[in-house]
């Protein structure tokens, strides 16, 4: 259960961890690049990941808010040895997995279509639907996809995922388990589970916390997962922290604080014992680019860190090995 | 008739037209700050001007694909006074001129709406529809406009615009009269001719030629704006180039080519003469960014450039003035 950075010193120095504490001799399972991982407002850098067995270019895009100023920006950093924009997202990219379909979750996506390739978009049956119903549906764009309003154009096969149920992920050797999350009032976002071999990582949309949601999407995950924890087969968990603890509970819009997201991993701990789940990597997504928020987050999640899990705070184009 | 760029000499290079044969005494009288040109993919630089009499702050939005991007971009080229986004967001946009539904036009203002101020949508009928059915659903983004899928945040008012018929932009001096556009089978896009006193300035939204799109709509508009040109009221105009003219006919989705603007525009001159039309400055916008297609566009623009116009390439955070 280590974690492994290139070109990120500065997000292990912000998280107060020695650089040299966390590399070892083991050879990392995944790979992610994260293309976006802002919560709202910069189109620049929006929430986007692509995921690949280590050694591998067979990425899957998890979620899709930016993907054309992420793959520009990854290049500008010598992320691939690629220099083409084209070949990246054409060749690269063997699939979409969309959490839930905010605007900010799918906006790379949709507007890079016409210079897409054919591929498999991966969701529950209410993400497909605003899909459908919102984005491809020639008045907001093109129908670039095998369903929904004609004429279809079939560059996209829309695949209908069920909740707890796994299936492989086309041209790619990783395999995917969805879970549904509640992310506001009436609501559906997604987690998923990618399994390759018997390692896993698990990527979290966007959610609010169970006790603000009024529900038990959370801990459903959290019983389904902790069994991988106690066995260390889950090498990382990317969630969002969207807001400081001052956000008002009022207006959390679906979303989590750092006394959110740690009152639930409290709860994750109960089921995999503490000695567990230390220094499991913790990926923070979705801040909001607002005020000094990234910054009031860091502390506030280091400040109360008593199950010592090891934060990282995603940055775009600095790619984590797992 | 003249142009003022600040900060562009490489478009003006670009142009091949010396520097100082444009500026001369005579004040400016409106300004725009592109915030974004492109024609699709680039999610950091999509179709959005900014536009004021020039000596004000008091924007309207022409066009809202890249918003906080382009806003970013322009503080750090210090084209505003201001250093801090969320003036320049709330302040100084004062309202958005929306000409059409496609999220490579309104990404910008969705993204940014929950940190946006109160403020006025102007559209007609068929782009409002969009907005109301695609985006400010509650299912890819919270409705803060006043009308649509309820609850309504009432942020943003929709001021639903009559072809032909001119209304007030408030909170600025100027004021805008809308025109129908053809893009693309069944599908309407919109020109804005802005005034301010005696001057006017025209931004075209996405548009086909009349002769490809089946339409008398560009007819329509040279017919009206003639006169303006005529008497030296009109300071400019923006529109579309997507793509170069190897584009096949069957692919031009309602875009224009270099060749079929020129087309166009030598329609309008029949309707001018060509001395008034001479040296009128012709902002080329919406260029697809693949491949060589901006130097290849502009080589086809003025290796035919016999109407003598002034052709000017959109490049973000570069104001120009007029």
């Amino acid at each position: 259960m280590k974690i492994y950075l290139r070109n990120s010193i500065v997000v292990w120095l912000l998280a107060g961890i020695c650089l040299s504490s966390v590399v070892n001799a083991q050879q990392p399972i995944f790979k992610v690049i994260p293309l976006g991982v802002k919560g709202g407002l910069d189109e620049r850098n929006l929430s986007a990941y692509l995921l690949a067995v280590n050694g591998t270019s067979n990425y899957i895009a998890l979620d899709a808010g930016t993907i054309y100023a992420g793959i520009q920006t990854a290049i500008h950093k010598k992320i691939w040895n690629s220099t083409i924009m084209q070949s990246v997202l054409q060749d690269s990219i063997k699939g979409y997995c969309i959490s839930h379909g905010h605007l900010d979750h799918v906006a790379g996506l949709i507007l890079n279509s016409p210079n897409d390739t054919k591929k498999n978009i991966y969701a529950m049956p209410y993400c497909l639907q605003v899909l459908k119903q919102n984005y491809f549906t020639w008045q907001s764009w093109a129908n670039f996809a095998d369903a929904g309003t004609p004429p279809l154009l079939n560059k996209y096969h829309y695949v209908t995922l069920q909740a707890g149920k796994e299936i492989p992920l086309a041209a790619t050797e990783m395999a995917i388990t969805p879970f549904v999350l509640s992310h506001g009032v009436q609501y559906n976002s997604t987690a998923f589970l990618i399994r390759y071999k018997d390692a896993y990582l698990l990527y979290l949309g966007d959610t609010g916390a169970d006790s603000i949601e009024h529900s038990h999407d959370l801990a459903t995950l959290w019983n389904y997962i902790a069994p991988l924890i106690k066995k260390h087969a889950l090498k990382g968990i990317f969630i969002e922290v969207s807001y400081p603890n001052e956000q008002p509970e009022s207006q959390l819009f679906g979303h989590l604080t750092p006394h959110l997201l740690l009152q639930e991993l409290n709860k994750l701990a109960l089921l995999t014992g503490k000695s567990a789940i230390k220094k499991l990597p913790i990926v923070i997504t979705h801040i909001k680019p607002s005020d000094d928020n990234e910054h009031i987050i860091q502390t506030q999640l280091f400040n109360n860190n008593s199950l010592q899990l090891q934060f990282i705070f995603a940055q775009q184009a600095v790619p984590l090995f797992f």
